[in-house]
This record gives C-alpha cells, structure tokens and sequence, in this order.
C-alpha cells in the first residue's frame, strides 16, 4: 500500500526545526520519482468527481506535489507565499505561530471570484498556515473545495478546524503519535 | 514560437524587489498548465543526449519547474534550500548580496558522489546564487551538467559565470535590456 511505502521512505527527525518536535522529512520521497507520481495518482483518485479550478499551494514544499498535481490536471497553480516575495499586487493574512506571527500573501488577480480552489501543502500540522491561507483565497472570492496533503498528524487533531471550509481533508499518510 | 508566446506572458513589475529593478514575474506562466508542459518539453529537448542523473532545484521558485522536469525525467529532485530550512545533516555555501550576505544549503546524502547534477532555477540574473548552488553541489562531489532557467537576463552577461563548471547553460525566453 501506498501509504506503508511512504512511511518507509519519510525519515523522522526529532528536535527540528526545535527541541521536543519529531520533523517529518520528506526529502527521501523525491529521490523517488516513480513514487512522487504514484503520489499524484493516489491525490488525483481522490480528487474524482470534484470539480477543481485551481491549486494552490503554499511555500516552500507546498510547490513540489502542488505544481505536479496543478499540471496533471492541467489547472492553474496559484502560489501562496511568504510576506513580500510576490510582485505584483497581493492582499495577505496574518496568523499566530508559537514565538510571534507569520504573514502569507498572494497576487490579487491569482483567480477569478467565485473559483473552486483546492489547497495543498506537504504537511498538515497545527493548521495555522492553511487556515490562514483558506481566509485568504476566500477574501477573494474563492470557493474552497477541498485540502490536500501528504502527511497528516493526526495526533494534533488538526482537522476540525479545516471542515469549516470544506470536508474533503485528503491526507495519504496520517501519523497517531 | 515559445519563446515569444512565454514573453507575452510574463509580466514586468518595476521597482521590486526594489527601486529600479524590473522584476520578471512568472506566476501568469503558472495559470496556464498546458504552458508548463510545453516548456518542460523544450528543456527535455534541449537536453537530449545530457546523462543527467538528478536536478537540483533552488528554493523557492526553481522548485517548480525543477520538480516538474524531474518527474518528467524520472530521476531524483534535490532542494537546495535557504539556510536552517533542511531538517538533516547539511552542507552550506555563503554568498554576497547587493546588501550583506545570504547562506544555502543542501542535504549531505542528497546524491552520491560523482552524480551528474542539472541545477534549476526560474531565472538568470548576477548568478550569485547559482554559482553558491554550484559550488554547494561540488564540495558532494557533484559533476554539474548543466542549468536550465525559464528567463535569463542576457544583459547582465552572467553566463559566463558558469561556464567554468559547464558550457551547458539553457535558458528558453532571453531578455538582452
């Protein structure tokens, strides 16, 4: 199963990025490319029967499965990124990390009002980072249709505070401790 | 020609990241999938007879066309990311900015010794930082085979910058003012 296959590949690394944290490292995944494409399937499958317009993914690891998955489904691929990295235009929205506070933006004229946009990153934590990012693409008009994610830790119990926004919580490997 | 269709989408922003630059912004490129396919298909042309055994991408926008190219050639993907980003054991490199001084990183067991490494990035401007990548690579005992970027800024005549490590440099739109 995917899912047993990827638990072998991703390395846990504790203390990073600081002490008491266990980081899940999925470098040793892009080694394997034939992997990163089975990866997609597995999204893609999940995906059936939902209607997508776009993807957006979230820096920095969010754009390596995110733009794969925006190209197989031949949609746009809208990055969100860090305070001040995107030229043109932007709106951001701001939100609590443990020390201080982070900023994302993303270009104002990312999407049309009204859009079905699916969000993806590498790694669903806390949630501070995409619930930060779906109130963002929803100040513009986006209609959130679903999360997808490679790793989920379950075990922070994270997942609630995404299914304001939607349900489809996609996650292929889920981590209970 | 694609060069000219990619020219009619990118986007000049003037004065970012600061007075008098003229940024190249290529996330319009990124609404148009079909797009990224086409140039994912020119770089594989143009690296037709290159043995190539794994790109490395530079955080953050090389991750996405470096990404993709790598799964199209279905071989391993190596971030090189800015410094304390990476959770294992890295290697770094140094190098000057206009202002101060910026600092990458990759992992130590990214590739093996003697690999064949293509480094990607979105685009050409000093080197500066492609040169630190190549350097970054070279002391894992990397053979740099090459570089592709989406843009490069001829009139800042870097390329020779890199020609001491390989004569292969590709770029597919080239902006000579």
């Amino acid at each position: 199963m995917l899912e047993e296959r990827l638990k072998s590949v991703i390395r846990d690394i504790p203390d990073f990025p600081q002490r008491g944290i266990v980081f899940k490292d999925i470098t040793p995944i892009l080694k394997d490319q034939q992997l990163c494409s089975e990866i997609v399937d597995q999204l893609v499958a999940h995906l059936q029967g939902t209607k997508i317009d776009a993807i957006a993914g979230i820096e920095s690891r969010g754009f390596l499965f995110g733009m794969l998955l925006a190209n197989r489904l031949n949609i746009p691929f809208i990055p969100i990124r860090k305070q001040g990295k995107l030229p043109f235009k932007t709106i951001s929205e701001s939100y609590k990390l443990e020390y201080g506070q982070a900023t994302i933006e993303v270009h104002e004229d990312a999407f049309a009002p009204g859009s079905k946009v699916l969000i993806h990153d590498d790694l669903l934590a806390t949630g501070g980072t995409v619930v930060a990012a779906s109130k963002l693409l929803e100040k513009l008009g986006a209609d959130i249709v679903g999360y997808t994610f490679i790793i989920s830790l379950d075990f922070l119990q994270s997942q609630g505070r995404l299914t304001r926004f939607t349900d489809r919580v996609i996650s292929l490997v889920r981590f209970d401790a």
